[in-house]
């Protein structure tokens, strides 16, 4: 590590949004410290894909887990027992894939661990096609989160969330120019093999690629 | 449990602060779902307490492991290695008491549980003692979590901290007009079979029963 590069902490899930973040930061010359969160969800390979990309990039990663929030608040990305909905979201149908507070809880945790290893910056990759349906993705919370954080601790950590008004395809446009590997990004919500390419996150991420220009890179189910 | 009466969530540590909040709370009628958190703390009698203290009153009560805050931000109170220090607290020794962000990380799972079960309101005990070092429990924070919350989900939670301008001394006298047994709560941070008297904890809690004109009902061990 080059002591004179900036220390920060990095949400990272494994899905095309951070991961496109986490090479925007390496190309910003930073010293990204990335951790990402096992809450029990049905599609591990997200954390499998953040641990290969962070080995590949030499970025130190860290899989904090969350078996709390599991047990404090059940959603159907997290019991067997509900499915995941199909198709495009609609607002009833994404409610059900709400982990509640999950945002909160994760940016709280990775604020701790920036407080632990002095790093003045928390990232994090929410974006403005997700603001419809999530509450905790939308501006306001993250404007009132950045509040939060700076306030939480002695020395002032600041909460960045640099995507906030981009959509998924803006997105895989800046990962397409920063080079990321998206056949090491998952998005499926399923949980099977190969993305299921039906789910209201597979349907978002196809039509991101396309809008994009370029060509997802992982299998699908048909 | 009463349908009409209101469910709220309590974040109960088991000393007295919060322990004379819930007091409160039942004395005001409310449907009370207590919840404590094990974040490796050496002094896990305030776990025991708290467990009792909500059997002798029929509160339903949830302690959930917080070991991921233990492995991303250590402090005095959670490494063994780290003494918890005496007498008054000072500026540098309160600050080795502070667990990164820990209050941060213990709303966001409580207002997780909270839309869980459809409360409205979570209520927790940080009063006007602990601002002056504790970064997380100044009148700032507190509001900047209360907007954050509020925003967190479809279904308004709301945080409320009813003590911000009590001192504990102030606390203690509620609680002798609520009827708190006070021999369930614990207070010292240091661990021992009795309470120390010495910790800065124990210094301030003997203060405020004596500002109070209460006895305290605990034993030390001088």
């Amino acid at each position: 590590m080059n002591s004179k590069k900036e220390k920060v902490v990095l949400i990272l899930s494994g899905g095309m949004d951070s991961t496109t973040l986490l090479y925007d930061l390496l190309a910003q010359d930073k010293d990204v410290y990335a951790v990402s969160f096992d809450y029990g969800q049905k599609h591990k390979k997200e954390l499998d894909c953040a641990k290969k990309t962070c080995e590949n990039l030499g970025v130190e990663h860290k899989i904090l887990s969350l078996d709390v929030l599991k047990e404090v608040a059940p959603s159907s990305l997290t019991r067997e027992d509900w499915d995941v909905p199909e198709g495009h979201y609609t607002e009833e149908s994404m409610k059900q894939t709400v982990v509640p507070n999950r945002n909160m809880v994760m940016l709280s945790l990775a604020t701790a661990y920036a407080i632990g290893i002095d790093a003045k910056k928390v990232y994090y990759g929410a974006h403005a096609g997700d603001h419809a349906i999530y509450p905790d993705c939308r501006k306001e919370f993250v404007e009132a989160m950045r509040k939060a954080i700076l306030l939480c601790d002695w020395n002032q950590v600041e909460l960045i969330a640099p995507y906030l008004d981009l959509d998924k395809g803006d997105i895989a446009l800046k990962g397409k120019q920063l080079g990321v590997d998206y056949s090491l990004t998952w998005t499926c919500y399923v949980g099977g093999e190969k993305a299921c390419g039906k789910c209201g996150s597979c349907t978002e991420r196809l039509e991101a690629f396309k809008k994009a220009g370029v060509k997802d890179p992982i299998e699908y189910e048909d």
